[in-house]
């Protein structure tokens, strides 16, 4: 095969695989909004499909040697075609793991057990939810034996969200998080502080359907290329940059909720929005990792979103939809409020200082689940004891406890800590942007373009091009140190608290 | 090649269809409501990849085969199995037509086409939408010439809508339509009759998404298998009976458009619902005909929803929605408004008795423009023409004149006479259902199950196991007679106007 021939394959390659990868995105995302409940029975057999023609694209052997070809030359080939290459030999080698059938059955387990998922939820009934979680998990032990039997399988999968990322650099990082804050979090627990009078109140759906727009505009996302839809469990998907896709959440006692859903599925919009032209349509038209995906949603969400300057601009968006809820609320009471920092029990709806420590649960729990230590039988009562444990609070049920997130539904055993890196990252980033250009002076006014410019520089246009550890430690100016993080958060809650 | 190993392949193929026509339908109506605008840029590029995977499976000279081998055995093969290949014979033999290239290059072609005629109709800006409407017709010739060069091209793409329709038999149905209905039109003009105060009263969107749930409600349809969306212009869409999405179109000032796009979607919606278990997920899951699909959503449009019985449970429905606007509001005047005979501008949104007249204009539009006798350019004027000649309105703009309807920019030219058609098959089905069961004393209490049974035992369960022709004539107790249609509105409409 020529060196031509191989960028010929290629790029049939990714024809295919971006075609294929779009249809069963927007069914993914279809599935998940506006599809009739029983959709479910069907769906899975399209996308069963559209797996099998993947997998078939994947482990073409020519296609092997296609690769093979191109990465044998790094001098003659150019970067994107090069890193383009790189990225799909290491899909390649993964899917090659898997016989079809089980690849197929996968994603047909996965596709069942979302739907069981959202029901066994509603109802509390963790017992239906449960054959699937188990099946789930030993696939993932599989799967992870075979990619690398010289390591703990957790290792392996925490691997496939965050490159790099490995138990012996989480323990120490997660151990980091939970001795700096605990104390505060006790300290604060102790002092008096009431909800602010607008976080009373009621607030209509069609209200907040109107609000969040308001929110989308002055996050500066282009409604031509984004749109908003409704879900139980908010999430970001969307094929390439002129067609991304976020969800939300309205609840009508609480309309920060939503508020900080937006924000931060805005936040990784603007990641997939920002990815240069040039590479829309390949497999590095996307985020790099998923740690730096949610540095970006948790950046727009609590670096920005949660700031003292941008209670200015929010206030006044505020006021406009909801100006009899609003009263005569100050910025330093929304900032208070949207800042109130109490134990919970939702992950997703968690105060910015006790975030980290729903995070670590759910990766102590995946440690042993994954390692085989702990049975799904018996995760539900690890979980209320890890809760109370760690956060001080008692589970009232398994929609408030281990049946709140989706992730572990849809094979995502891994993904959690990616959140709290994520967060980690992003103050590190906020420190450099600080240095290199005016935050808060735009943000108070609204304008969050320079936020958005200095992230879309340093990490959004590069979609998957660069090495994630490459466009990470420019963008933070070094390795991670989870100390600036547990620094940020020590700083700003301790002035909240006045302690 | 055994007659097991063809069952095999056809069986292969429906699978690989089916998912492939999933995907693609889910992409079609995501597009049309929730995508983001600029998400048509990209769409395209997934749908030429399906449509060319489409095109692969159709023209695979095993699938020939194996199609023969069954088809050669009528004995020996089971009512079903035969079926299917033979609709999918007659698939294969329109795919293979036309090259790959030009198969996928027109569905290129009317995606963005698609897109244009939106923009083009907003802005009642016919130049923008003309070199595609002259491409589109440009290419439906040249498909027809292909199909079969010895009929006018116009027949070919009748009969592709409707089976076995031509102009031979299509001239004089309309010109019965016409004959018979012109005169009733003009005296029902010269009498004065003013709108009931109901019909002019706003009726906020949000109210009209809660009616419309109603009305869903009342039609029988099951909101866990079917799904309501806003869009331009009303469809229906969904790839099975648990999976079927209904769209509609919301005016502040006008509640009976969208309720009547409703309730004749939900028609559509009733029939794909109701076709059998065994035909699911196969070529034979579906409506048989275009016209027979108009007939079932014409049916619960016009002959129920526009009854008189019928305005009893609609009174009740709009009164607990909107108890301000309605009023006093009597049944009666809902009926009399409901019924406003007026010739208008708008084809959708026209009353019973001069509907068919829109159809007729297009009919006659259309077989010009296919002969090549009418050019691009020339069709506003002569739509103009024809609107004022017909229906004696003045047509202000594109936008309320050819641009109304999506139809010819998604490549449909031949469709529109399936309206006519349909509501002529649904007069002669509602003359036979009458005969059978009790149609109006259910319907005055809100209750369409008698006429969803009755319409599924005699058309909806067969999906297209059975021909149109033998569904349709058995339904209809005998052939298209169109004076039955016309004598049914004659009928109503005399008495409604007191001539």
């Amino acid at each position: 095969m020529t060196f031509e021939q191989a960028v010929q394959k290629l790029n049939q390659m990714e024809k295919a695989l971006y075609a294929l990868g779009h249809a069963e995105g927007i069914l993914y995302v279809d599935g998940e909004t506006v599809a009739p409940k029983q959709s479910w029975r069907a769906r899975g057999n399209a996308l069963a499909y559209l797996s099998e023609l993947q997998y078939q694209q994947m482990t073409d052997p020519e296609a092997g040697e296609a690769l093979s070809v191109i990465l044998s030359d790094p001098e003659g080939t150019d970067e994107i075609t090069f890193r383009r290459a790189e990225v799909l030999k290491e899909r390649r080698d993964k899917t090659q793991l898997l016989p079809m059938e089980e690849f197929v059955a996968y994603q047909q387990l996965t596709n069942e057990a979302s739907a069981v998922w959202h029901e066994a939820k509603l109802q509390s009934d963790f017992a239906s939810f449960a054959p699937y979680l188990e099946k789930i998990v030993a696939f993932r032990r599989r799967y992870a034996a075979r990619k690398d039997p010289s390591k703990p399988a957790y290792d392996v999968l925490l691997d496939e969200y965050e490159k790099g990322a490995d138990m012996q650099s989480l323990d120490p990082f997660f151990k980091t998080l939970r001795e700096d804050l605990s104390p505060l979090i006790a300290e604060i627990a102790a002092v008096p502080r009431e909800k602010p009078a607008f976080m009373t109140k009621s607030y209509p759906v069609t209200g907040q359907r109107l609000f969040s727009e308001k929110i989308m505009a002055l996050e500066g996302l282009d409604p031509e290329r984004c749109s908003i839809g409704e879900t139980e469990h908010p999430f970001t998907g969307g094929p390439n940059k002129w067609d991304v896709r976020i969800t939300t959440h309205y609840h009508e006692e609480d309309v920060t909720g939503s508020l900080y859903s937006v924000i931060h599925e805005g936040g990784h919009a603007l990641y997939e929005l920002g990815v240069r032209d040039d590479l829309q349509f390949t497999c590095l038209g996307g985020g790099a990792t998923m740690g730096i995906h949610e540095s970006q949603s948790r950046f727009y969400e609590n670096l920005i979103g949660r700031s003292r300057a941008f209670c200015a601009p929010l206030l006044a968006a505020l006021r406009e939809v909801f100006p009899e809820q609003m009263g005569d609320t100050t910025e330093e009471e929304l900032y208070q409020g949207i800042n109130l920092a109490r134990p919970s029990l939702i992950r997703t709806e968690a105060d910015e200082l006790t975030y980290p420590l729903h995070v670590m649960v759910r990766y102590e729990l995946e440690k042993l689940l994954v390692a085989g230590d702990l049975s799904v039988k018996d995760l539900p009562g690890e979980w209320n004891r890890w809760m109370k444990d760690a956060l001080g609070v008692t589970v009232p049920d398994h929609r408030r406890g281990v049946l709140q997130d989706s992730h572990w539904s849809t094979g995502y055993l891994g993904y959690f800590p990616s959140y709290a890196l994520g967060s980690a990252y992003g103050a590190q980033m906020l420190r450099r942007m600080e240095q290199e250009t005016d935050v808060w002076g735009p943000v108070s006014r609204g304008d969050l373009s320079p936020v958005t410019e200095w992230l879309g520089q340093n990490i959004h246009q590069y979609g998957r091009l660069k090495k994630p550890k490459e466009i990470l430690e420019k963008a933070m100016g070094g390795p991670l140190d989870a100390s600036v993080y547990t620094g940020y958060l020590k700083d700003k809650f301790s002035r909240l608290y006045g302690l």
